[in-house]
This record gives structure tokens, C-alpha cells and sequence, in this order.
């Protein structure tokens, strides 16, 4: 296509980023270029942007960031025979080799070679991006560009939700971040019976509320534990999503969980973290799950089907839709946590 | 407890049944008696009242049946420890042997020497009934009696559509009797993106509508195959819910599920069926489950919630509720078709 | 590479097929040339070979046909990265589009736009044979080719009978051709206390006991279904492997198989088939697998170990070995039914 | 039956156990009383014998410990249906309430109120123990006591490595008691493709050999991770089985699972384990499965299975078998950890 594009430019090695003029990107034979309608901030990309100390090991400014999206295809590679001009689109973030025993067996989302768009590779956060056809899904054209750019985090809250059984059962979130937040709207839409939201952060409450909570939690007013075990009349809670990363919260999700239940972890803590094995594993017989990505592309149709048929609204969990421009707003937001998701639109 | 009380009695060898006086039942050390406050009309008391051949091969009058019920326990045997006077409570219909391998391996619900209550026993279209405290069922003691009383069937209609994955899926419910029309509003609660019901009874589409279904398709008017591959634009149905019996519409359930779909099924076709084995089950590579009656107590567990969270509302398929002295409107009715559920309070 | 080759022609559209000089194949950037060491007889090639009504509406001569096979890559396309001159490789024969949701949600065995290496496409009974890339699986240096030739077919068996839990259970396997020969193998391999295996061939039930069957039955002497109930004392047997096709002996599965067991089916009966749907699959409440291809490539990554790691042993099984030119031989022994698996040499 | 017998009594709050003569146990109506014939030590006796911190928390003496046993029904409660005088049997330890919500969904073995035998109730370290007949486990007339008598542990090790897919996978066993023993011949036996063994203790070591470990890795001679890492190939193990309860060993059963793999944790460390939940859990996308008891009873019909199908055979690690007078031999034995299963016989 050629020509020049906004885009935000994570620009040095520092704190902060970049509204630049840059090249609208080329696109190889196997991609196809994207016209961006709606970009929003992950908490990875707080990191980047407050340039934290994973993100000075990992990225290699200056260069475009981002990589939750959606948008429209305006160009076609030649070997491309999937897509089509004019189709709505997002993709997975996951640039997988489909060569190790695990992208063999169908388990792309943990692939020892992944790289990630926008961290590894050039991102969203702008008016065009190209894209392998291979990552790029379809999405209904009457689904909202705003909605459908958070479907790849939603995509971890439904991976995470969806680790095990969960109709008729009950639920903890431990973290009420977005992905928190989408996760207590997935359980109650799948037919959890009981969804219990816990974090420190009132606003954060509030919007769980909103998706859906029975129950919500200030992790702050007394005890969580006891909290769970009482409302669920001494049996525990079936299922933990833990999302805070806070290894305190984390051993307390350890210990209201139920002989038996289920600890689905996407959260990272930073350092180890120490849990009673001995009595929060073994004798209780539960089953932990590490989640990470999105199952390509099994997650994404879930989370496509469930939009698709509004069994899940997240419009209460959108907080903020801002122009491209005032990207800088929206990373504040994140900063003090006084947000849902918040969507840039170039 | 001594005394006598009112009862539907099957009292000869064909058609028809009778309201009598007849003694409270007295109880073993192992059970318990309970006052019956709602009791529903299935479609196995239709084939007794009607005396078709199987009635006439299996069940003995004069007795007392009805096997779906709500009540509260008014005397407890002295060897029970896990009830209570004043419980409120249902019961699971099967007795089973507990010694055979499916019984010793969790899997009581097919244990082949299964009686079942109100067809080899005494039953519950009465005032009094006599059960075993183990196979009593606890309600929450906000759950309405009409409402508990049809946990029975509804256990029926979870485990056929909880027999495999369901959120985000597309699904397809062949047959709406209430069995039917409670899995439409399950597959709803649970997070099916698609519900599908067909049937040949207006009335009964119009209630499957009530309780979620995204479609609605009269089987007689045109072809529900069709219809369905078209819908699902040309993918087809993820989860088939075969209720109806009838040889052709289960050809069409095989004909339009996806490949690597699933077709459950819940009903007992009087004849063998022709199937195409090659076509619609290995090439398709599908998996067929056989369901009857409800995991011992898994199935009630994953009920009980359903309804106590609110996450369904059997309130339009509870069309009809009688006196026990009306049994004979109830009875016409379900031969007419012309309900959803009838509960009779004696 | 250029010049000719032998190869193993369907000339005609009738009986038989004719050994003839025809060119090596040439390979496009995403495939790989590999010299054909060993190459296996299928069910399929003998339709094709005796053309029966299936292969008259499917196949177009003239074409090499064939699919199963080992060999070592001689030319790598030049956008190939994951093979290597000399590898020692097999393949997958399910050429998949890899953009219909089935295969986008990994289940690529099942992808309703399958082409079929030597059905559709040119296949391996020749010296050379160009596959695609992604289509080939490696195989370990130490793996026999004669061994390595037969793990398509093994697949099936592993696929079929591990589709459920097999560890400590009881099989029977119907129908012992060289795929249910294979089921057999398998069974014992992976912890099965009990193997049936069943046919009306001497020959071949001779084989079965040496692949590790703890019982044989001839199908034709007394009644397989009491055979197989009065051996497991009066439980029936928890897994069937459907290998027969044959409407007599797959209603004998249904009947010899226990409540809550599984039938998985691989065969392909030439019509629908009358099954009592009511007493052998809804009240036993048991599962029915369709199973068709090899999971990509969780099968072969089953197959590949079970062989390499000598928990299974093929050689009872491999009956013949030819040299390619006397494949006539080969295809009339597969005819009669005095063999186990045909694999020819080029 | 009235009388008295030998038994080996913990008869102080200290370290040892005397042989007594106590009274025969007599028999409630739901019990029956064995006569034991062959019965083993358990880790948990040992902690008993010696009296460390947790022996002196849980058990009251004096009383008669062991709960490992096969015997012969010599005496038959009045209500008891399923057990006659003459036969073999065994018995789950685990009492557990059967009201529970875990018990209630089939969950026997995670039951917040288990008691266990020859902990909290008399055991079987004697002449005769009397068991509730729910608790009794028939076995075949042909199983020799001695093996009969070890089931209870061989459950433990049935239970972990089968809380998972085996078939074709490789499996670390960390720890090789006789449990880690058992657990190297269950996988074996059910298809695993690699089998390696660590432990500090060649005796053992040598023992895992003859249970058919393809590897053997003694930890105090390099890392055994890298040496996993590497005879893996670069891959990383599938599935560990951590039985070792030592927090460095636990990590490096973590480190060396392959992305998507499996932790199954039967070892009880003593103090919580710091673990890396970020890079060992999360991002690999791995199954951590605490693992308790026996499920009730279909481990017990997979282990009677595979040890009567011959498919397993646990006479290697049965090292020392003692009469019950022996007992300090045994205990000693077990202390040096010089053994693999010790087997006393009354």
C-alpha cells in the first residue's frame, strides 16, 4: 500500500511512548495488512510502557506496540486464500513454530518458540498492521470493532473459566483486573452458580457487580477465606480463578478451595511462591491449572460464539473508548487501576 | 405415623386410575416419611394410566404410583442420621443394588438391578410417601414444592445436555416434551450460543421459545436438516439433544451434527432404528451417549444450583397445577400434548 | 530429480493394476521427494485394485495409487525447514484444508474437506513419492521401514482404541483383519486385563493370540455375546473396538457390551444398520465413538512411541514381505484372507 | 467368634509396639470379621512405630495399627448381603461419611470426614480385624495373599500415575518407596514409552530395573533434570510422579515436565514448598493433580485387574516376607530403607 500511519512508538528504553509518523508496514505473501479500527491496552503493555524490568529483558525499541485489536482487511497477500477484502478481523497474538512436539500435537497456545506480536515483533497500536493469515480471525460483521478487539484477553478469561467443569458450580475470582472482571461474566454465563469476586479495589467491585458476581469480596475488610467458606456454608469454593499474581491471595485461594476443586492460575507472581502442598494439594485432591494464551483456535471460538449470541455482555467492562491520540489518558488509567478496559481507536 | 390418606391408585390390569383412601405407609429404620406438598406427572405415569404394553408388562396393580415429587419430612427412621423433621426434600427414583461394578464404581445410575420408585414400588401421587434416606435429596429451603418437584425430570434433561462441552456451542434439541424444554432452557444456562428446538406441537415450540431457544423449527413444515445446516451456515449442529423417539427425527439428529459433534440421547424408540453407521457416525467421527436417569447425586448437585442460583427459570413449562383430585385433567392433558409441565399438590 | 521409476499403476477402470515406468515426481517449494523403502497393502487399495462400486465413483485412472509407507526424503523443497536430505519418514495420508472450523479447533482428522494420498492424489506404490511437507512425519533412525510402513493403519487401531480409558479394563475386538490384528496389540500394550478378539478366520485369530489376546472366539462356533458375558462371570465387556462392518457381528458388540461400557467403531458397513438404540444404547447408557483417520499428530506421536519404545510388537502381524513387483501376490492373498499385513519393497 | 489372638499393639505414647494377646475383634451387624493371612507395612506405620510428631498428634494407644491386609471371611454380620464366609478379601481404609457433598458426588476418597483404619480405628496387624462390609474388597480366589495384601498401596500408585493419559507417554517416577516402586511397574504396564526412575538409593533403584524403568537416575550423581532434559531429547518429561516429598526434588520434578505435561503429587512434604508458579505452572500450561487414597472403588477394580491379568507383577518389589512375630525385623528394614514391600503373615 505504502505511505505513512500514526502509530504509538515505544521510543527509547524509558518510561513512556511515542505518537510517530511511520511507514504503513509491507505485507509478505502469507499476510495480509489490517486496517485498525479499535486497539486496546493490555497490562502488557503497561509494562512496556512504564518499561519495568521484564520489559527492558525482553523488547527492542524503537518500535510499533500493542497487540489486542480488531479491524479490516484492506490488502490480501498473494498465497493468502482465507480472507478476503473487507473482512473483520482480529488475531491471536501467538506467533507459533508448528514444528515442536507440542505445536504437533495441537497445543500451539504452548509452544516453546512462541513469540508475541507487539512485544517480539511490530504491533497494533496504530492505523494499519500486517498480520500472518494464520493468526487472523474472522469476525462476524456485526460485531462492534470495540468488542471485538478484547477478544483476545477475553480469550485468556475464557480459557481460564473453561479449564474444567463449571455449569451449576461455584466460582472465586482472585484479581479483578479486565481479564478478572471478563472472567466473572464468562463463569456466570456458562452457568456457574455461584460467583464470588474478590480484589482491594472498590471501582473494580463495582464493574464485577455489573458482570455478574453474586458475591463480591473486599480483600481488604477482613478475611477471604472465611468469607468463601461461610458463604458456601462450610463446603468451599468448587472453582478458583486466581488473576492477582499476589501470593498472599493465592495461598488463600489455596485454602478456600473444596476437596477436590479446581486452582486455575493465569496470573504471573514475580517471584516463587510458597503453598502448603502438603495440605492444600494432596489431601485435598485438587487439580491446578496453569492456562497461558488462548487455545488456537478452539478459545477463540468460544469466545466469539458466546459475544456472538450475547450470552456475555462486556459492554459494562469497557470503561473507556479513547481516540489513538490520547493513549497517554489511557495508560494513566491502567496506572491507577480506575478503569475496565480501556480501547483506543486510531 | 398410623392413619389413612388420599392416594391415585393404578387399582386394575387398564386404562384409568383411582383416588382412594389408603394407610400412610409405615417406614423402615432406614427411611423416612415424607409429606408430599407437589408431585409432577411423567410420561412413564402416562403409559401406566394409559396401560399400554409395557405398562401391562411391568407394573402390579393395585398400587400407588407417581415418582416425582417435593415434600417435607415428617418422621425420620431411627437409623437415619443425615435428615431432619421439617426438611424440606426430594427424591432420586432409582433404588440400586450398591454391590454390583457399575455401583461400586460411582456408576449407580446404570446399575443393572435399578428398581424404580413408583413403577416396582409405592409412589408419591399421594398424601404420605415412604422413602430410604438414601435416596433422599435436601432442597434449599426457599425452593418453591412445585418447582422442586420436577427436579427429577430436569435431572434427566442436565445429564443429556451436560453429557459433553456445551458454552459457546451450537445446539440442537429434537423432541420438546418437558424433558425437552427443560434441556432448551439448560443448554441456555450453561452457555450454548445456539439453541435449537424442533417438534411438531406449536404450543410446545411457543414454551421452548420462553425458555431460550434461539430457534424454533416445526418439523412438519419443511426439512429441519435443512434448516439446521442452513442456520449454522453450513457447518452444522456441535450437540444434538434427541428426545423425541421417533426413528426419522433421530436420522435427521445424525444427519445434521458436525463433524466431531456429539448426540446424546435421552429417548427409548419402541422399535431398533436404522442407522447410518458409515456416513453419520464413523466418517462424521462423532460420540453418541445413551443417557438415563441422573448421576447419583452429581446430576441433582448441578440441578439443585441451576435452579437455587436462578441461572434457569422453569417457570413457563410449569403450565398446570391441579389439586391431586384433578389427576384426570392432568393425565388429558399430557395425552393432548396441550402442556408443559402439570404438577398435581395433594 | 527427472528420469522414470517403477511404481504400481490402477491403469483401467476394472480389475487388477499394472507395474510401469513412469516419471519420478517432481516436487513443489513446500514438499519433499522421499525414495520409497517400504510400502503396505490397504483394505482400500484392494477395492481400488478389485474396483468395486465404491472405487468406480471415487478413483480416476490412471494414477499410482497406494498410501502407506516408509522411506528417506532424497529432495526438500526449498521453503521446507523441518526435514532433512536422509531423514527416515512416514505420512499422514489426510491431505486437510486447514481452514474449516474442524481444523481450526485442531481436529484435523475430521476436516470435511479431505483429499486422500493415493485415492485423490497420486500415491506410493512406486519408487518415489513428492509429499507435502507438513504432511510427513519423522521417524526415528532405529524404526524398521517395514515397521515404519504400517503406522497409518496402526493408527487406526491406536486412535480407535484409545478413544476412552483402556488401562485394567476389558476389550473385545471384532473383526481381525490386519487394523484389528493391530486393536489387539494395542489393547494389551496399554493395561487391558482382558482381549477378545473375534472373526470367523482361523488364520487370523491365530495371529490375534500372538499379538497378546487372552481369549479368541470364531465367530461361527456357539454365540459370541454369551461366549463373551460368561467369560467376564456375567459383567459384559467394558470396550468394543467395531472393526467387522458386518450388521450381525456389530449388533453382537452392542449386546456384549456393559453398562456405562463404550463401542468404538472403525468400520465401515456398506449399509444403515439396524441398532436397538433403546436397550443397547440409552438404558446401558454407554458411549459410541465414531472413529475415522489418526488424530494430526497426537496418533502418531501414540504410534511412534508404542513401537519405538517395544511396548507393542508388530512382527506376528507383518505376514509378507514382497518385492514391489509382486504385488499381484500380494493383493490375492489380501483377497483370500491368509494374511496379516502385505508390505512390499520397491 | 470370642477368643483371643496376636496382634501387634502400639502400646505407648513412644517409639516400638509390642505383640499382645487381645481379644478377637467381635462384628456389628454390617461387619464381617477376617482372619488375616497376609498384611504389609506401610510408611504410615513407620511414622507411628517411631512415633515422630505426627503419630503422636493423631493415634491413641493402645490400640492394634496396620491397615494393608488380605485375608478370609471367617464371620458374617446379620444385614451383611454381598460377602460369604470363605472368601478373599481386602479392604479400602478410608471410612468415610457418605453425606458429604463429596461423598454424595461419588468423591468417597476426598471426604472431609475420612477416617482410617489402623489410624484412628484398630487395625489389621493381628489374627483377625473386623471391617465394615462396605469397606471390604472381594478378591479372586487365585490371588496369593501376600499379593492380595498390597493393594491398598498399589491403589495410591494406580490412582497417580492413571490421573491422567499414560499411553505412549514419558514418565518420571520422583521417589522410590515401594509406592514409586509400584508406580514404574503401573506405568509400565500401561503403555508408558519412558519409565525413568529417580531416587537417592541404588537398592531401590535396582528394584525400579526389574519393574521395568527404562532409565534409572540416581540424584546424588548429577542433575536430574538436565539428565531428563536430555534422554528426553530436548522435550522434557510428560508426566511426573512426585513421590518423594522433598522440596528440591518436587522443583525438579517441575523443571523437567514438558510444556502441557503433568504433575501428579502423592508425597506429603512437611513444611509448604516454595515453587516457581510463574515459569513451571503458568506459562507451561501444565496439570498439577494432588493425589489422596484410592478412589472408591473403581482404583481398587483397575489395580485387582491388572495385577490378575498378570499385566503387572509386583513380586520384585515384595522383597521380605516375615512371620507377624517378625515384625521388628521388618520395621527396621523399612527404617534402612533395605526393602521394597514387607509383607508380615500371622
Amino acid at each position: 500500500m505504502g505511505g505513512m500511519m500514526k502509530a504509538i512508538v515505544k521510543h527509547h528504553r524509558g518510561f513512556g511512548a511515542k505518537l510517530e509518523e511511520v511507514p504503513i508496514p509491507t505485507i509478505k505473501e502469507d499476510e495480509v495488512l489490517i486496517k485498525v479500527k479499535a486497539t486496546s491496552i493490555c497490562g502488557t503493555d503497561v509494562h512496556i510502557y512504564t518499561w519495568d524490568d521484564w520489559a527492558s529483558s525482553r523488547v527492542k525499541p524503537p518500535y510499533v506496540f500493542g497487540h489486542e485489536f480488531a479491524g479490516e482487511v484492506v490488502e490480501v497477500g498473494e498465497k493468502v486464500t482465507n480472507l478476503q477484502l473487507g473482512d473483520s478481523v482480529s488475531a491471536e497474538t501467538h506467533l507459533v513454530c508448528e514444528t515442536c512436539p507440542q505445536c504437533l500435537t495441537g497445543q500451539y497456545h504452548i509452544c516453546k518458540k512462541t513469540q508475541i506480536i507487539g512485544v517480539d515483533t511490530q504491533g497494533c497500536f496504530a492505523e494499519y498492521v500486517a498480520m500472518p493469515a494464520k493468526n487472523v480471525w474472522k469476525n462476524p460483521a456485526t460485531m462492534p470493532f470495540h468488542v471485538a478487539s478484547i477478544q483476545e484477553p477475553m480469550g485468556n478469561a475464557v480459557h481460564t473459566v473453561l479449564s474444567g467443569d463449571i455449569a451449576g458450580k461455584s466460582v472465586a475470582v482472585i484479581g479483578c483486573g479486565p481479564i478478572g472482571l471478563m472472567a466473572v461474566g464468562v463463569a456466570k454465563a456458562v452457568g456457574a452458580s455461584t460467583v464470588v469476586a474478590i480484589d482491594l479495589n472498590d471501582y473494580r467491585l463495582n464493574i464485577a457487580k455489573k458482570m455478574g458476581a453474586t458475591h463480591v469480596i473486599h480483600a481488604g475488610n477482613g478475611n477471604p477465606v472465611e468469607e468463601v467458606i461461610s458463604l458456601t456454608k462450610g463446603h468451599g469454593i468448587d472453582v478458583v480463578c486466581e488473576m492477582s499474581g499476589h501470593p498472599v491471595a493465592m495461598n488463600q485461594g489455596f485454602k478456600m478451595v473444596t476437596n477436590g476443586g479446581r486452582v486455575s492460575i493465569l496470573s504471573l507472581p514475580v517471584k516463587p511462591v510458597q503453598l502448603d502442598v502438603t495440605n492444600d494439594i494432596v489431601f485435598k485432591g485438587i487439580t491446578v491449572q496453569g492456562i497461558t494464551g488462548r487455545k488456537m483456535f478452539q478459545t477463540w471460538q468460544q469466545v466469539s460464539n458466546l459475544l456472538n449470541s450475547h450470552q456475555i455482555d462486556v459492554t459494562p467492562l469497557i470503561t473507556h473508548r479513547l481516540p489513538l491520540d490520547e493513549f497517554e489518558v489511557g495508560f494513566e488509567l491502567m496506572l491507577q487501576g480506575k478503569c475496565g478496559k480501556v480501547v483506543l481507536h486510531p
